[in-house]
């Protein structure tokens, strides 16, 4: 990892005006914390402005407020979003310094004559494409993937090793699938019969729109009858489950081990915290921020931060709450109680 | 997918009595809202009977009870339990419009000549199959599935593409198991020494009984010592922990998310919803049903149905409410005076 | 499974002393409760002397307390610890009768010419190893494993099938990694822009100590500009997800499904409960205890046990108190007001 760049390089590419010498050598990206004059960083709130001082960073992108403070101690590139400035700056150095994924079909892959591939798809190691499946230009397939019967991938979409793409599901353009995400499982449908459970075959398909990143052993159940959608602009974290008929609106994120039951419906623009869990067949309206480890037991209508979790305490405080919480209807009659005698009391 | 049917092969099926045309052509399974008149519905429960009347459905399962009102309205097919009758339905539709596996070995499978393979068996490419394992007639190992040294299969059993079936680990006749699961890893056994952890090996299996189905990336771990046990017709969703030398009884269902420490012995009959946990060691009845998202800290042994959920609020209620939580134990105590004091001044 | 040993050969493995006839033989070990005469058993705990009298195991592993009871009963091995033994002992039966994984380099196994591998490695089949990686004397990478450009396993570390080992992550010695983990998948980062998410490429790696095992499904993410990383001795269980930029110090143990979010720092010798969740950006002192299904919202400085779980209850009582708990703030200015009346009352 001997890459380096120039400030100035950096620069043009954000845009924002440069304060210092274009032709600093960049090493690295780095928090402001422990950067070394080859660090670029950034002060994405001016809460941090305390540690703006004594960085030794090479180069800091800053917001317009900052811009004296951090041209007074050395390089700065000035930017009206210097967060967004810096998701971008990450974007430019991993084009630059990851191998790029070379198009082509690995040999060892096992492609149906039937499957359809664009222009410069590639097709890793032992990956599986199935007959009917369609892949978009320049999206990328690694290696032990299998992609279903008639499944579709838009354009410029990148699947990390070891996906299944279950048959007849499409993800749009510009996706990135993490390893082990399984889309297009059985929903989990059964009918009672006498004690047992009737399997209910999932017929539908899960669609999933553009530019919809999926984390790590996610998993996206197909629908039922209709398919489960997965809306534009979707981020989804680690070992999430999305049960079957689900619908997420566009551009709502979700942390890691959350999970959706079955037909429920979220919103846009909504967040749900890590091993928060929604229930089946209910709605959240959009702008719905679901605080971690909450669990959403009847629908909201109402945008706005909602949580539902007990709060932690040392073990043997958090016995004495936990028991007494067992008796809390309990304690509520007894204040009623009081409050009735001291009315009764009172009244004469 | 031109594919249709006549109404009448359907009813056949089915049994029960057909109201209406047997030459209608049925497309689609469906929802009675937004159904068309290409679509066969049901009606579950008489409580969506209002949609009945307002559906433009090609015909509709129906209860005895709702014959009238199904046929004042279009085609219908009456049945004793209408869910059962669309249950079998999917699955009649779906032997019909989804294309068979086909048998045989894919010349990319790499299967063990100690292996042993049933009439009819089906293995998908890049299958990996130890000596030893015994795969039953008709059953299907998905693309990229391992199936371990000395594993057995069930007759009619499928494996959906990438299952890992650990050596020596057994699964019956008629199950599914979806994508991504884990069967028969080490189950979490480790004996604390002086700060640091020594490794109990895992020498128990898993077994598995039959027309048992299993979700995307869910884990069964092998026992420690003796076999971790899921019993027949036991339904599993996805993302879920089954520790080693748990105990499953029959016919239970379990939903995502949901983890069951070791040595927990659950019932028949029983229901787990979505992201509970069970905790080790525990046993629980046939016919509990534990709500989603609670926490079993003691053994149950009534049936009946548990909960143990904070519920969810808008924040700045939890907030309060949580924080007022810390204290409730002394809360408790502050009633407790009052009402003593109330005694104190009543007793004279 | 016809194996058996002399318990002297085991004996003699284990130190300590011998009771009884050497020559006896040993086909299995197991729980006192249902032991045979063939069988191995141990008591871990005095608690369970009870079981000593009446077990009719060949042999049991006791601690110098326990020497005469056991002796009164049949044979005996007098250890310190008990426990420790019996660890020490599955080990030693499993390297006797688990076939050996072979040395080599399966053909179907797709190895770039610029990976680097020790000696006596074993790569299993259909294993894809990329450029740069570099894997230690006598590891085992197993079927289906991907193993990332410039990765790197320590010596005697064994991957289980179907393992991701992403590009630039390592991890060291003797370690364990079970099936269905994805190590290196990006971390979960985006900057919110105008009601979108864009991506900041992840630029970190993973990093793993000696002596680490994790469980199958289980995922640890890249970090984003720095490494996540995971100390010597940490065992992980199954479906557990670890954010990225996390770090776990030696000997921690997390149980299964987890979630620790982003940026956390977990201390040494500690412990998760299962499906606790640790929020992002806190830390965790050395020996923090936390119970399953624990949420962590706030740094936690002092060892101890911590715990937040709502108590599990029949449904009808856990929807009283539920209510009840939504008006708690209510309550205790209720319980105020009764008290301030009190003392009014009192003060003349």
């Amino acid at each position: 990892m001997a890459l380096d760049f120039a400030l100035g390089e950096i620069a043009e590419h954000l845009g924002g005006e440069l304060i210092g010498d274009p032709a600093l050598r960049i090493e690295r990206i780095g928090p402001l914390e422990g950067a070394t004059p080859a660090t670029i960083s950034f002060l994405s709130h001016p809460r941090y402005q305390s540690q703006l001082a004594q960085t030794q960073a090479g180069c800091v992108i800053v917001a317009p407020a900052m811009r004296d403070a951090a041209a007074a101690r050395g390089a700065a590139i000035v930017l009206d979003d210097p967060y967004l400035g810096f998701a971008r700056l990450t974007q430019w150095w991993a084009a630059r310094t990851r191998p790029p994924v070379p198009p082509g079909i690995h040999p060892s892959a096992v492609v149906d004559p039937g499957a359809v591939l664009g222009e410069g798809v590639s097709v890793g190691p032992l990956a599986v494409i199935e007959a009917g499946a369609v892949i978009g230009d320049g999206a990328a397939v690694g290696a032990h993937c299998v992609v279903g019967a008639g499944a579709g991938i838009g354009r410029s979409t990148r699947l990390a090793p070891r996906v299944v793409l279950g048959a007849g599901c499409r993800i749009g353009e510009r996706g990135i699938v993490h390893s082990g995400v399984v889309i297009g499982a059985d929903g989990f449908g059964f009918a009672p019969v006498q004690g047992r459970w009737e399997k209910i075959e999932q017929l539908g398909n899960v669609c999933i729109g553009d530019d919809v990143e999926i984390g790590a052993n996610t998993c996206i159940d197909r629908g039922a009858l209709a398919d489960t959608v997965i809306g534009d602009g979707v981020k989804l974290d680690n070992l999430i489950q999305i049960g079957h008929n689900v619908r997420i609106g566009a551009h709502t994120a979700m942390a890691g081990c959350a999970g959706v039951a079955g037909s429920a419906t979220i919103g846009a623009h909504c967040t749900v915290g890590g091993g928060a869990i929604v229930l089946g067949h209910l709605t959240l309206a959009d702008h719905v921020h679901i605080s971690a480890a909450s669990v959403v037991m009847r629908s909201i209508r109402k945008p706005g931060q909602y949580s539902g979790v007990f709060p932690i305490d040392d073990n043997a405080s958090w016995e004495k709450n936990a028991a007494t919480l067992r008796q809390l209807h309990t304690l509520r009659e007894r204040i009623r109680a009081l409050e009735a005698l001291r009315g009764n009391e009172k009244t004469p």
